[in-house]
């Protein structure tokens, strides 16, 4: 492909190039994408949800600053002035815009209303391996619903997704955790969650006790203390608790480990005291009951205390969908493939256009990283076969051709007729590299007769691995049959028929 | 809703509103746009194309610009500079993507390399009643293909998509015209067509040509000429051709009206003595006997001297799906529905990037456009039923109600326990809001006996619709059963047998 900086007499071009962070999809993938976003719409839809789609493009100030990267306020997001001036967005979740779509249109709409919604979503984000600046998510969510049964109900829809996919039980689960407990934490450890001069110091706390996972007690408390330095040397400054503070949070933290039966009633002495999280608590416990009700066991849906989610809005329940099998990461160790998705509660969004409290709740799926998972697990679906390929052996003739492909298409098979101006070798070629299962061929003698010859591709590559020899080839010219033209549909059925069985 | 100027005592609280020219869709129309664009992607697939995704972003100066508003060479396009401050665009069609795609992994596709794509796409443009500035397109394009049986095949390709849609056939018609005879034609009224300095009158022509459907031969040569007052006093200034040069362009348009079958034949002494012109004729000539042999009538597929296209990187065959049927249109006149698609050859685009010319052509549905067409037709899938509402009547039992509504979900089931605060009768609105067939009731009475109620919503409607007196009412309890719980799903799947029949 020509530089425009390299040759300075020629024309000036155009490098065709994506930017950064995004990506092209081929058939394959997207393929087995559509298959799994049906998967997925379809227990949604069993949960009662209706589809619903809004634009990608909203007004900046409607879409507000709700991304992980708080510390980076002005970036996270594409942005652009419309012609009056007014800055608009490209969005950054589903969230957002389903709170302005229901301030919006709040007296039209059944109460609870329940959507899902997929699509494209946009981060003006430094991209890095798997991790791209479009990407599709996956949401349902339940507005104008306070019972703590929507969340237990979204925790059940995750389970029943993941299941849906092909994703063994076991090689699952849905972590619960409640941000009422987590600031109680937070208030034992003294800060003061309600204050704003805190706030910078409880993102730090709980991005510290999002690390659980990753670094363990010890890890976390460096975080929460005066920092940590990971083996490359890179150092990442602490919230500088000081050491009662710390063992209380990392003593919550840990109590939680192991049997997931009784993980609440060993977290309740560590949070004695504190009634926002035993708030908290109680609707853990709810959450709990009910999920075991409909049978749900902790297998499947569990308390877990290192559950924080990144997006600051949550108010209550916060889920997390992990997949608990083992893969190889970048770097070649095994780990836990990890998040899929998650979600929770959150009251107040909707209230920031309205003023009034509106309760709500939901759950994200990331769509490429589910597929990721569902690959590593092997659960593709076949291949799809290419289309029956009629060869152009006689250029004058080419209507002659273009009526058996369309003989073939409106039977309801999948063909073309080679449309570039290559020879016959060039043209098989091109039958393989499409996948064809087989080839229709026309010679002018044939036509003469009204005879067209049928090659299998598949059974054809079989028996060139076993003939060695070319003489005994092309004697016993195999998987390659000559029929009358009026029998061409049903004979390319029954060859079709043999692979897609 | 609280505007934010109204009130300075009010917190600052943003409106909620979208931008002019963007939309949201609720549920009904997003399931007639799947199952629509679920048929074309069958079709497409059965004429042997793949499925490839293009990101929404790309380079602004790899989109290149071929918007029809050349006249506005910097609008058109959503633009916005990345951090490092080169220029990004929101795509504006699905073809230039594909050029940056193709010219990117030339060697390693097959060639031709035959893909659809559907996606939105972006037009920073003026929005109007059913102009939007975000909408969804569904394309397929064969890349490296010289041969005159591709264009052929895209008005195949398009003609049996509108008939899998269910148009009749009848009902639409693919209009093929060829821009070599177009320029062919300017050339003999002329205009040097190949000269930078008449680029801007060959474009005020051939818009003039495109208006022949709209104000016949009169109005155009206006358009042609000094210009057209339209009746609301506008003027349009024309191209300033002498009358001689009108009336051969006039002369060409009209020759092809009436009988399609030889219309041809009627435009050949139009354009005598014209080369690129007749080179145009031998391909329309061309692509006339292909689509015929292949059993496609001039009722189907038909040569039309109107036809033009907006994009400038048109380079031969150009076609149309315009549906024929008639409509009323936004001020109660009765007019031809019109174009839902189109596309053609364009050869030179590729070679933007690379240089070296790479032979494409390609046909692009609008897809919202096709689906109001189709609702004109009252071609609408069944409407969906809402889901099974198990109903709460006893706060502290919603674990025994979720434990139901799972049940049902666990049998395919579409149900959905009340998940709001409201009592018995709201709960009922509810039901009905969301078009539920039926709600399960379960009172303490019924808990104790292990018995719910299924209460069909649609036979009890009918019922009360019938039954005037209140006392009878109360007596009959129409379409209200009570049965054991153990029977739920058997009874709930017949009561929705009746329904979904």
């Amino acid at each position: 492909m020509a530089k425009t900086e390299d040759d300075k007499s020629a024309p000036l071009r155009p490098v065709p190039r994506l930017p950064k962070g995004f990506r092209d999809i081929g058939a394959a993938e997207l393929r087995e994408q559509q298959a799994m976003l049906a998967t997925i719409r379809d227990v949604y839809e069993r949960y009662g949800f209706e589809p619903l789609e809004t634009p990608a493009i909203e007004y900046t100030d409607v879409l507000g600053k709700f991304l992980p990267d708080q510390d980076r306020p002005n970036e996270g997001v594409f942005s652009f002035q419309d012609e009056d001036e007014q800055w608009l967005s490209l969005r950054y979740d589903l969230t957002a815009p389903l709170a302005r779509f229901v301030a919006e249109n709040f007296d039209k709409l059944p109460k609870p209303f329940r959507r899902y919604a997929t699509g494209s979503v946009y981060r003006n984000e430094k991209p890095g391996p798997g991790r791209f600046r479009q990407f599709t998510q996956f949401d349902a969510d339940t507005v104008g619903a306070e019972s703590i049964a929507a969340d237990a109900e979204m925790c059940m829809l995750a389970a029943d997704t993941l299941e849906a996919l092909g994703i063994a039980r076991g090689d699952y689960v849905i972590k619960v955790n409640n941000r009422k407990v987590l600031d109680g934490v937070l208030e034992l450890a003294g800060i003061d969650v309600a204050s704003p001069d805190d706030a910078a110091r409880r993102l730090t706390v709980l991005r510290a006790m999002d690390k659980f996972d990753k670094f363990g007690a010890d890890g976390v408390a460096l975080l929460l203390g005066k920092g940590r330095k990971d083996e490359s040397g890179d150092f990442t400054p602490g919230a500088n608790l000081v050491g009662d503070a710390i063992s209380k949070i990392t003593g919550f933290l840990s109590a939680a480990q192991g049997d997931r039966d009784s993980a609440i009633s060993r977290v309740l002495p560590t949070i004695a005291g504190n009634e926002r999280a035993a708030g908290g608590m109680e609707e853990l416990r709810q959450m709990s009951d009910m999920v075991r009700a409909a049978g749900y066991g902790p297998d499947r849906i569990a308390f877990d205390t290192s559950v924080v989610r990144g997006l600051e809005y949550y108010t209550g329940p916060v889920f997390e969908a992990e997949l608990t099998f083992q893969v190889k990461n970048d770097d070649g160790q095994i780990v836990r493939f990890g998040s899929v998705g998650g979600g929770g509660r959150y009251d107040d969004l909707i209230a920031c256009f309205t003023g009034q409290k509106v309760p709500a709740t939901g759950f994200s799926i990331g769509v490429s990283r589910l597929q990721a998972a569902l690959a590593s697990l092997g659960k593709k679906s076949a291949a799809r076969l290419g289309p029956v390929v009629v060869l152009v052996m006689d250029k004058g003739e080419v209507a002659a051709y273009q009526k058996i492909t369309q003989t073939l298409r409106a039977a309801g098979i999948r063909a073309e007729m080679y449309l570039g101006s290559a020879g016959m070798k060039a043209q098989m070629k091109y039958a393989d590299k499409r996948g064809s299962p087989l080839v229709v061929i026309q010679g002018s003698d044939e036509r003469a007769k009204g005879e067209v010859t049928l090659k299998d591709l598949i059974e054809g590559a079989k028996a060139a691995a076993a003939i060695k020899d070319n003489k005994e080839w092309k004697e016993a010219r195999p998987a390659q049959v000559s029929i009358q033209e009026n029998e061409l549909v049903s004979k390319v059925r029954d060859m079709l028929a043999r692979h897609e069985a």
